[in-house]
């Protein structure tokens, strides 16, 4: 993997007294799962400093107020607001998929229940909203409504992103527009965030927010490569990590849309894991068996050789280039574009 | 009861058809649940008009636009918002209370499960900032940072209850506090955000809160009456339904409070209800035997005899007189005057 750009750092270590003091704010048992959450304590209560993820969406908020010649601190609050909405996801999506880890700890709902899990996330996304509007900005309300707006998407990717569990069939397009709300939309918001609040014009802003919205893509095409074809010791997961939880990811997606007899096969492994009279029913993945590692490595070489991988890897570095390309169009800093840049080929640029 | 105030119908008509437009940009699944939610579909999509309740948070906001001298027009987004995001925690209390009915129709969880009510509660929420903040209007923002403090405030609220389920004691200052978060936050809210949007100056936008708060509890203080010695004839739900739940209600925290051997029985009930040698386990209610009524009725005369009802009643009435007291310290159009004051007296006075 590339080395992590500066900014990653520069963000977690720049946003974290502000997300400190906002989540002060909550009650006693919202503030602590919160902050075992975010990593500054253990489940009971003693300091830490355990990892909390790389801080993309505030660095690029950051960033983005730098972009258009603000300093940093404009953009501050859009920083912590974004970080709470990713974070409310986060919790609410580890209850959902009933995920008991995350980055090696255990899940908010593991420790402390469903209940809990609910009302914290629920707490934080109100939180967002709270920071952003208390700054008085009169740019506070037109980045709050994108915010708005953005967790309307985030909600809607993972609507389908639970319902395609349920499907024997998705298209390409489908799957794209999943990930573009559950992926794209708050990396989009996050590049767009800090603009908003200097008082960028549209064209700027819009032209961060594709910027924003194309990296995301581009990150989630790799991310789900990574999923199928990615080496344990790198990515930290079980190799063809998503195909035993037959994830109908954009690879398989791809795949699964082509003509051809791997296609077949590919669907068929879908709709009944293990063949003709394999155990398994559709439509209920948590009831069928885990297969084995031959049958995942088949399973891969099927999306392989249906084209699954190529256009994958193909499609990110397409959406990198409009990527680029947005940022390219309009008047910005110089050197918080060519970080702008780093970090997008840093969040896609990953061993494949 | 007393007749319900003509604004109360007026109330739920006005809103009606933003409401639907807001839920209208839902994803296909929470537009759906939401719709059902709000009584204007049955669970199979075909239009319905079913209960969707009295809609006072509502129509204390338009009222509070009138208040101040502004047409109702003006607060429809904030009544809007105020309702989804009453209608927010009512999703997301369901699941976590367990309930299977809410207004004699089976609840978003029970049927379309807990990942769906999880993620159409948190639809509704962002999308009442969005509602409030696509007006563009210069109050929209302190509209909005009203609205993301106020469901901090409720989301605290239900925090406590849940707490204090797992508590054999609570003091009355904790359960007021519970309530004010609970039940008084969001009418606090609601009989202000009218008079935010219009720009009314401060203190007759505090005087409206404040007049929503003290109703809110003086509401809470009765329902908590009714709770134990509500007529089932006319609360619709079984005679002393807030103690087979075991509920640490307003008026069994006063009485459990109180120095004497009434309380010590009550306290020992609670505790372990069945009298000792019960089966019951302190802190897992759900694990208890269901009290028969002579024991009910026991336990609700020693809630009575250690005065926690005449408690109640009289704090009832003492919220109600503050309310009605904010009203008249502030200038405001005397017919929107009278209809809060009488919203008020409805809300409070039923038959207990």
């Amino acid at each position: 993997m590339s080395t992590a750009p500066a900014c990653l750092g520069h963000g977690r270590v720049t946003i974290t007294p502000a997300l400190r003091a906002a989540v002060d704010r909550l009650d006693h048992r919202s503030r602590h799962q919160a902050a075992y959450h975010f990593g500054w304590i253990t489940a009971g209560g003693a300091p830490t400093s355990a990892d909390a993820g790389k801080a993309v969406r505030p660095a690029l908020a950051l960033l983005s107020a730098e972009a258009v010649g603000a300093p940093p601190e404009v953009a501050l609050p859009g920083a912590v607001a974004v970080e709470l909405v990713h974070n409310f996801s986060l919790v609410h999506d580890d209850l959902m998929d009933g995920d008991e880890e995350r980055r090696h700890r255990r899940t908010v709902w593991k420790l402390w229940g469903s209940s809990s899990a609910i009302l914290t996330g629920d707490a934080m996304l109100a939180l967002a909203q709270e920071v952003l509007l208390d700054t008085g900005l009169p740019t506070a309300a037109p980045a709050a409504r994108l915010l708005a707006r953005t967790t309307r998407h985030l909600i809607r990717g993972q609507v389908q992103d639970l319902a395609f569990e349920q499907r024997s069939h998705v298209t390409v397009e489908e799957c794209v527009d999943m990930a573009a709300g559950k992926t794209g939309a708050l990396l989009s918001a996050s590049a767009a965030i800090g603009a908003v609040l200097a008082g960028a014009p549209e064209a700027t802003v819009d032209a961060l927010a594709l910027y924003g919205d194309q990296v995301g893509l581009a990150f989630q095409l790799v991310d789900d490569v990574l999923g199928i074809w990615g080496d344990p010791a790198v990515t930290g997961k079980p190799v063809h990590s998503d195909l035993r939880s037959r994830k109908k990811s954009l690879p398989v997606s791809y795949a699964l849309n082509q003509e051809g007899p791997l296609s077949d096969e590919l669907a068929a492994w879908l709709a009944a894991p293990g063949g003709p009279g394999g155990a398994g029913k559709p439509g209920e993945p948590g009831e069928l068996g885990e297969p084995g590692e031959a049958e995942l490595r088949r399973v891969a070489g099927l999306i392989e050789g249906a084209g699954g991988r190529d256009w994958a890897l193909a499609e990110a570095a397409r959406r990198l280039a409009l990527a680029e390309d947005a940022l390219r169009g309009v008047e910005l800093d110089a050197g918080a574009r060519d970080e702008l840049l780093a970090l997008g080929r840093f969040v896609v640029d990953r061993e494949v």
